[in-house]
């Protein structure tokens, strides 16, 4: 595992496009550890209306006018071949990301990425393309983005010793995000699920302010639960973390973020999440490769 | 409170419209118990590209194509009104649904709705204009909505039932929702965050399939909440619910739907979730109206 997560520096070097024409909007498909890729590129991108569609259909709304991205890093998950069937039923210009599998024979407009990782260890094959493909000049951000996540790599000891402390106490991380880091606060909670094997939850300021806060304050079984929260922000969700954290008197930690550019910073909170996951599941003495109960609920359902 | 959750049937008859002309995808930015309408408006629409935002500023693509619809309860959210004036910088066409406040000064196509209730209870009226407004031939499916609703306020026990062995077992509502009721569990979640101050969580089938499963198995505190799903999936998504109880060994309680059409079902699961985080509150002598430390930070942030 740890050799998976330390290719993240080379995979955001990885020089990958898909071809398309004009578009008027972007459905983008995918579950898990794939469909994260186009979560993270929907909250970096906003020069066109944009959906990520975890699910077997598509909206009724795409058409000729949409570019329809598919991404499987199998290329066998079945949601996204159905989503991609009904995308190219809808006359959508389509694409796909995908290290082979169906989705591969299927679409030809597909870009093959390196095969060989856990899906969720291939978050960088995934998700460049999506930038290079569609955001002009982001060449200097992923150099940068591949310099911050290199930095991890060489110095984790404090990342290694939250995640001690958070199995130690038999806690449960709720990370709390905010825009453009929503989507990798869920991705922390997935790695959780999925690495360390342990439930997480993910919630976003200014929204949580409008809701969470009042359990917050007064929730019995908030003892059992580890809050975080991103550095970076600015401005009045600034403001809005550290009055929640004075009025509700959670005791929640800051990740620091590193990186100007906004690739590097959502990266490099990435992949503190991949090692915390990580050490997490070393703690707890599970095997982070393991994904056992997802590879036997796919072979029942293939069953229908 | 229990009065206000028994208006819910005569909101679904409410007869508002705002106006509009053409238009190529469509925004909606509301917070908290405002936004949600948004949510799950946009669960049951999908003719054009639609995004819902909790924010402070719209996506750059926003334009005069674009259908700009700011809901806030009080008119006076600050993120709502700070989205609603970069709509209009970009000379997007606007509508406002509220009961007044500084959203009725600024926006000249703000449909009034009745004021006096809190926001999360004033659901009905907000999600109604927008069916009316968009959606063609839909007042048999809201009278459909209203008779299910009252269905539940004439009979509640068993949900009265379930929020009393919520409380007594000490344990956190987690509830799985799948289209289109992902935005009725987050509904749910926010229900109980504010009316029974506890902290929840939600997440959704296929998705929570190539992740949570594995946590839903392994993971350490499982035993502090109680897992929930909603009766009415069909086909693919049914099976998955099936196979991931028996494989996890949870104990997950089903929530019956109730009603023919999307909106009726939809709306019986809200007002199942309302009594629910209702009931949870009394259970837990805590007073279901009480958001005062939302209306302090509202104060300490008004000063910045």
């Amino acid at each position: 595992m740890l050799d998976e997560l330390r290719s993240l520096k080379e995979q955001l070097l990885f020089q990958g496009k898909f071809e398309h024409t004009e578009f008027n909007n972007i459905v983008i498909a995918g579950m898990g550890g794939s469909g994260i890729a186009g979560s993270i590129f929907a909250e970096i991108y906003d020069k066109s209306p944009i959906e990520v569609i975890s699910d077997y259909t598509v909206p009724s709304y795409v058409n000729s006018d949409t570019l329809f991205i598919a991404i499987s890093y199998s290329g066998n998950t079945e949601e996204t071949i159905s989503a991609y069937r009904g995308a190219e039923r809808k006359g959508a210009q389509t694409a796909a990301i995908t290290s082979g599998g169906m989705l591969a024979k299927i679409c030809r407009n597909s870009l093959l990425i390196p095969s060989g990782l856990q899906p969720r260890s291939a978050l960088g094959y995934m998700l460049v393309p999506l930038i290079l493909s569609l955001i002009e000049d982001a060449s200097k951000d992923l150099r940068e983005a591949s310099r911050v996540v290199e930095n991890i790599d060489s110095s984790n000891d404090r990342i290694r010793e939250d995640a001690k402390n958070l199995v130690l106490a038999k806690k449960l991380p709720v990370i709390m995000g905010f825009k453009p880091f929503e989507s990798v606060a869920y991705r922390w909670q997935t790695q959780f699920n999925e690495n360390s094997k342990l439930l997480a939850f993910s919630s976003s300021f200014p929204e949580l302010d409008h809701n969470q806060i009042m359990a917050l304050e007064n929730s019995y079984g908030k003892e059992n639960l580890a809050f975080y929260y991103f550095s970076g922000s600015s401005g009045k969700v600034k403001e809005r973390i550290k009055f929640t954290i004075d009025l509700t008197g959670i005791e929640a930690k800051q990740i620091p973020v590193e990186g100007n550019s906004r690739i590097a910073q959502v990266m490099h909170l990435v992949h503190y999440g991949d090692y915390f996951s990580y050490y997490a599941a070393l703690e707890r003495k599970v095997e982070p490769m393991d994904v056992t109960t997802i590879e036997k609920l796919k072979k029942l359902l293939s069953q229908f």
